[in-house]
């Protein structure tokens, strides 16, 4: 509504804002992990915890690093004992808000995800046991479980550090991005380049796929690179061979190398990239340019709260 | 000064103050590094950054990891490839107030002692080529180094790099610890087991070598316990075989395990082997009790804008 009292769309461009869904404060909340601010603020001491890995060196922020945009940066993530997975890491940032977890959906939530790094060989190399040993030597950690946990006898287990991450996570949402406010009705949040990039993201057809509040439909798609069979390697069904689910977009301006493999350096490599492969176009280099305004409106502001570094109780002497 | 306006000594424990110096709110700043709000920025953002790094992963943060007192909490710090270089990472907070950097003091400042680590093989593994070649391809990094160095037609440079992380480290100090609050005049700060400790650490003669804001006297002094010949390979002077500097003792409790090679693993091995070995003597467990209650009150707070992360801005594309 503008100041006259009547609603109108004020540019050429206002028509495509339907295709897409403002980024809401919260992704759904799981019945059986309410948010707790107790649990939130337990969630992110595990996350910048190192102790959490077998090497004592190795945190969810060394991959996830939220200085560098939730992730690291790398073609492919180097964990313990300098071993490498294979794939890149994707952001922490906005992740509440995908339907599946990790390039081939393995994980169904971010509290079954994250029992996966604390115990891969190549990421952290701990287990279970090794964890909720650490824990529990630390005096002000068990206090702080049975402040997140209390209705439960013996709060420190694995299961409750998966919820108390994926609860901080809940909370990693970068709101305020300049396509945020543009979708929001702040008109000029967008350059007229940015918005022409809008366009040609919705008539090319990219919105087939990337599209809800962090621009992924959480669905699996054909994308071959390299002899990574993506979502066959979790359903061994032939028919699921090299396809990999939709990655989110929200400030991909940041998440530099891109693809499963970090094949692509850069974001007008990634975006002629899936024209290509994912329609059969050839993009012209304005094309490019214009798209990639676009998706540098997506980066949004993390909140400071998660930026604020705990301070960590030291280990029971 | 009491509530009777008469200056008085409250306790027996008061006579003890006069041994210790409080901390001051800054480090003497040398005259060719004067600390600017722009310089602390960007120091602040090259200490979080892992692209100092030739691998892009590791960042003074990794080791000096402030959400742990500002070490890594292993006994010799992993770095570049998995390698050790069997050196237990002392913390970098209140590390402006040392006379002498590293465990041998071979730098005699903390601008030298920078370039240390981001070129030495198994810490950062970088060259100061390889560093200042990334930094000059990030278009934010130039005008932020424009902007701490105005006088400087040349900014991004390696000695600037040092010296805006040497900046930023001279404001990582911890005022407000107990003992701090005790030495400035709170009487209640410390228990009663904590003002024996620090009678016990009078007494016994600790503060001979641990004295002044840090408790460290910044000299060297035998200290063998493998074959790290310590001042020795700086000087190649005989005499300097098995000699350490005396490291600061503020925020001990949060920098397990202990000594340059980490081989003490809690405060009451340490303070225990400091007595026999510097002091000759064998203590009561009581009075390790009590030095240790002591040396737990020497952890402050780290200031808030040092634990907020920055946001580091991305490559070029
Ligand atoms: C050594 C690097 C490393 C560490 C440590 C690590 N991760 Fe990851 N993370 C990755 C990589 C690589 C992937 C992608 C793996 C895949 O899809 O097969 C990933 C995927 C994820 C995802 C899925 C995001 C998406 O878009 O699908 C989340 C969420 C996540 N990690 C959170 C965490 C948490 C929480 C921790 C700590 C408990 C953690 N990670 C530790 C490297 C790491
Ligand atoms: C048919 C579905 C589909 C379409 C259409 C599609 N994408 Fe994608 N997109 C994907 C999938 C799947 C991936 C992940 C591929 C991989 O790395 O395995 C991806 C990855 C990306 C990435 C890399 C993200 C990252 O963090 O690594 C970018 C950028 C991207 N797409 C942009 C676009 C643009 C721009 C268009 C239109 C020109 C487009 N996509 C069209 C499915 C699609
Ligand atoms: C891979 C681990 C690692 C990295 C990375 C690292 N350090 Fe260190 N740091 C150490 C170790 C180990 C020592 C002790 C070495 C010695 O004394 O020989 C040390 C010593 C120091 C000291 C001396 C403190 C004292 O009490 O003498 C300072 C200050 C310091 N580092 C700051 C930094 C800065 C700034 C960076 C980043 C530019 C950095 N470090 C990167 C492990 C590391
Ligand atoms: C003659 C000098 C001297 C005396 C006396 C002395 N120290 Fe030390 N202290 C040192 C030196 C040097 C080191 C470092 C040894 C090494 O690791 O190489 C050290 C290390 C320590 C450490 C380990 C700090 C760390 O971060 O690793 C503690 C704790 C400590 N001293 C406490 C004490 C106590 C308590 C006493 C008295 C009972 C004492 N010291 C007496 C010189 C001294
Ligand atoms: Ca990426
Ligand atoms: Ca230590």
């Amino acid at each position: 509504e503008n100041s006259h009292g009547k609603v109108h769309e004020s540019d050429e461009y206002s028509k495509y804002k339907r295709y897409f869904t403002p980024l809401p404060t919260l992704p759904p909340i799981p019945a059986d992990n309410p948010l707790t601010p107790e649990k939130v603020k337990l969630g992110k001491m595990l996350y910048y915890d190192p102790r959490l890995s077998r090497s004592k060196i190795i945190s969810c922020n060394t991959c996830h690093n939220i200085a560098l945009g939730g992730d690291d940066n790398v073609k492919t993530s180097i964990g313990h004992g300098w071993k490498t997975g294979g794939r890149n890491a994707p952001t922490t940032l906005n992740s509440g808000f995908l339907k599946v977890q990790f390039w081939d959906g393995r994980a169904p939530t971010l509290e079954e995800q994250t029992k996966g790094p604390i115990q891969a060989h190549v990421e952290m190399n701990a287990t279970p046991e090794l964890v909720v040993r650490r824990l529990k030597a630390i005096p002000e950690y068990v206090e702080l479980f049975k402040k997140a946990f209390p209705n439960d006898p013996d709060p420190v287990n694995f299961e409750n550090v998966a919820k108390a991450i994926a609860a901080f996570e809940r909370t990693l949402n970068t709101p305020n991005s300049p396509f945020q406010r543009y979708l929001l009705g702040e008109e000029n949040a967008l350059t007229k380049e940015q918005k022409e990039g809008m366009k040609l993201f919705v008539e090319k057809g990219c919105i087939a796929c990337h599209n809800g509040p962090v621009l992924s439909d959480g669905r699996f798609h054909k994308f071959k690179s390299n002899n990574d069979t993506g979502r066959f390697r979790v359903t061994k069904n032939p028919k699921d061979k090299y396809l990999f689910r939709t990655p989110q977009l929200l400030n991909v301006a940041l998440t530099a190398p891109y693809f499963h493999d970090g094949s692509a350096k850069t974001l007008e490599e990634a975006i002629r990239h899936m024209a290509e492969q994912e329609l059969g176009q050839k993009l012209s280099m304005e094309e490019v340019r214009k798209i990639k305004a676009f998706l540098e409106s997506l980066t949004g502001e993390i909140p400071l709260e998660a930026r604020t570094v705990p301070i960590l109780p030291p280990e029971r002497q």
